[in-house]
């Protein structure tokens, strides 16, 4: 039987239907719920309309979105029914439990016609609207989109976004947008200036009082997440898991050079986005576990300061305490199981990375709405924060390495993370067991093996 | 250093302000909202005005509410001004984070009053109006008041109502609603028939966030949870905690015996609310842990079933399989501690009351949203569970009795919950451990003990 994440969604079908001008973040908002939903485990995918039209029609300029272009008419709707046919079998045949179409969905015509589509299979629709008047936020997706849309690839950015703009003007023209009056019999959540306003009506099951919530706490503002391991600690050098150890002479090594290290990052971060004062004016908070290596960590850093439960090592259960060798003899059947799917493995009397991820929810939901934040915590933990934030599938998750004594930057940008590592240059041993071996990594060798550390898999 | 909860609260000061005209649910509103928060050892507090105006005029007619009345509107002012007073007090000397100010507040006079006391004291103003234009939903309201009100205390219902409508329509003639434009600098939510629809504007801090999910989760539809122990466990026989065992003789005893015993309550449900038919229609969905005894309780019912990691017992850390006696003796620094302090106490690489508190936050949250449902978990979880809904204070609630074989009914009224204990007359080892002592209590004996369970705390 398996273990619920954010709800039982046996049975429930979701369309999220967005609703928009162009240039609102609609797909800005498509992904990211979808990350949040397959993060926790439920099925979802976004199907984006313009990747259709662009199969029949690659680089459109302005006129062809006329309401009057016949042609551009019959190619847009085609691309649509597409769309919604490959939602349809995401549903059927592949089980899925939330699809957002992602289009302008802009006249009520069109609305009525997916509203028909979802009644008639069973699909609870949910409209998404972003409306937005606010020209800062409108002007800043004009300029995403001149550089990075397929629309416009290969052409000058200026004249890109002269046309971009026209486009836009082109959907005024019929743009209807959701009604508090006359749709108040729909499921549907405005969005006005991102989340300056926001009106719900009608939500009723859990599921979509999450994807509420989530998209409520979303902001645009720009802001880093830095994220470290404790340092070496006493079990570490042992290759011993789990316990409450000590830091090692390494790891109080790094404890005293890591204020040096982010005031570095602060100061870059400081020179690219703020003025060019000299003192940091950047707010940081550092989060640490309960356990005393993270909190000695810590201890050197001249931040306000928070210690989280949900932040604690993955608990090894029965196997706390012991090195891997020992495991393999004393538990050999568990070895094995941890190793083909570590992922959902739950330790006896422990916990699973699935188990992890649930209890880190309300820390993700926090993070979404803070600004600066450093996290110092654990191999596992670190492990399925970052998959949150590069969108790494849960089944990959527990395999990638994030070395000891490195201080990791995570700029959350609209349509990817960038990631920067940053080595205090402290030797500290290898806690990286790969797959189907009980012996851990040579020092700092296996570091280098990272991949997905240091490409990190792209936004999906 | 303190573990966190929801959110570091430090120097955040919020004041809620309730908005709507009478019988529109803000008094409940505003006891449901310190209720969770007190849970979660946020300190709330809500300031009825309506009480401190009874202080001064215990049975006004509806002439007093008038709006030309000179005394009544002098009256009126000066409990708004003690209630306010009382409110800067609570900020000041208790250290409060959240004050509900519950009154119509129906004027944008009164509401300019209070906002700009808050800007004064560095407190954050935070409209929340319940609108309402659904007359079931007021009808409702008016007989609930009509019977509960001090104000019409000794009068006949009838008359009561007739007299509070007629203060409605005095509040009516005066009242100015927020409005989506001329508020759009405030922060508030406008809550439109419950939460049917729910307009949120300029929510910023993440404590404001957490409640205006937490209203916009509320529901008032009549329900019931069921809420029961696992059946006695062969660690129960023995004295010991934690672990994963199998249930004893006895236990499987109730669990087939419980399918009977939840069937007859949910008959009984049946004949209050619903129609005469034989066949129970209410559907239920059983919630267990992810430990064995729980599960092996639930596996003669004819439900759907869940399984929660959230809902597992207590994590007794190195003291897990061991009796109090083998602790006492082996842990007495912890024994001693633990007692003087059961609820802040995290046993050693284990947890806390307030640990299993914060991971529980998610389901009581699902709990408000849901409808029927049955909770098959442990001890010290059922003592959180069951804190929340009867607001029973956190320092009380590890102490709290709750016998084996016993079904207990929670039926979440506007004003209280009310409790009723099913007993399978399976008899079963007691699990309570009174203060101060290794010893457990007599068999069944201790049960009788449990004012708290009996009598239910009184919602403060």
């Amino acid at each position: 039987m398996p273990v619920y994440t954010v709800s039982h969604v046996s049975n429930i079908r979701i369309c999220v239907v967005m609703v928009g001008l162009p240039a609102r973040g609609k797909s800005f908002i498509s992904q990211r719920i979808v990350r949040y939903l397959s993060w926790l485990s439920i099925k979802a995918k976004s199907f984006n309309v313009g990747n259709y039209r662009r199969e029949k029609k690659s680089h459109p300029n302005a006129e062809f979105f006329d309401s009057h272009n016949e042609d551009g008419l019959k190619i847009r709707k085609e691309a649509a029914v597409e769309a919604v046919k490959d939602m349809m079998k995401f549903f059927q045949d592949e089980l899925g439990v939330v699809a957002i179409l992602d289009a302008t969905n802009s006249t009520k015509e069109r609305r009525d016609w997916i509203l028909k589509l979802c009644r008639e299979n069973s699909i609870e629709p949910m409209f998404l609207e972003s409306w937005c008047d606010d020209d800062s936020i409108i002007t800043k997706n004009i300029m995403d989109v001149k550089t990075s849309s397929p629309d416009y690839l290969g052409q000058d950015p200026e004249l890109a976004a002269k046309d971009f703009i026209k486009r836009i003007s082109k959907y005024k023209e019929t743009y209807e947008p959701l009604e508090v009056e006359t749709n108040k019999d729909l499921t549907f959540i405005k969005l006005i200036n991102v989340s300056e306003q926001v009106i719900i009506n009608k939500i009723e099951t859990y599921l979509e009082s999450r994807i509420v919530y989530y998209v409520m706490n979303l902001h645009i503002k720009p802001r880093s997440i830095y994220l470290s391991r404790h340092g070496e600690s006493m079990y570490n050098l042992e290759g011993k898991i789990g316990g409450d150890a000590d830091l090692s002479e390494r790891g109080w090594k790094y404890a005293q050079k890591l204020p040096e290290l982010v005031k570095k990052v602060l100061k870059s971060e400081e020179h690219d986005d703020y003025d060019d004062d000299d003192d940091t004016d950047i707010k940081l908070t550092v989060w640490t576990s309960t356990l005393k290596r993270t909190q000695q960590t810590a201890s050197y850093l001249p931040y306000d300061k928070l210690q989280w439960k949900a932040l604690d090592e993955l608990d090894a259960g029965a196997c706390d305490g012991l090195t891997y060798e020992e495991i393999e003899l004393q538990f050999p059947q568990d070895f094995k199981e941890r190793d083909e799917n570590k992922y959902e493995y739950r330790y006896r009397g422990g916990e699973s990375y699935r188990d992890v991820v649930i209890r880190l929810e309300p820390i993700i939901m926090e993070l979404e709405l803070q600004e600066n934040i450093l996290i110092i915590t654990h191999q596992a933990i670190l492990r399925c924060i970052y998959a949150y934030f590069m969108n790494i599938p849960q089944e990959e998750s527990p395999w990638m390495s994030i070395p000891l004594h490195t201080l990791i930057k995570l700029e959350p940008r609209a349509f990817k993370t960038i990631v920067e590592r940053i080595k205090a240059d402290i030797p500290a041993v290898s806690t990286y067991k790969e797959k189907g071996t009980s012996q851990l990594g040579e020092i700092e060798d296996i570091n280098n093996k990272s991949k997905n550390l240091i490409t990190g898999a792209p936004l999906r």
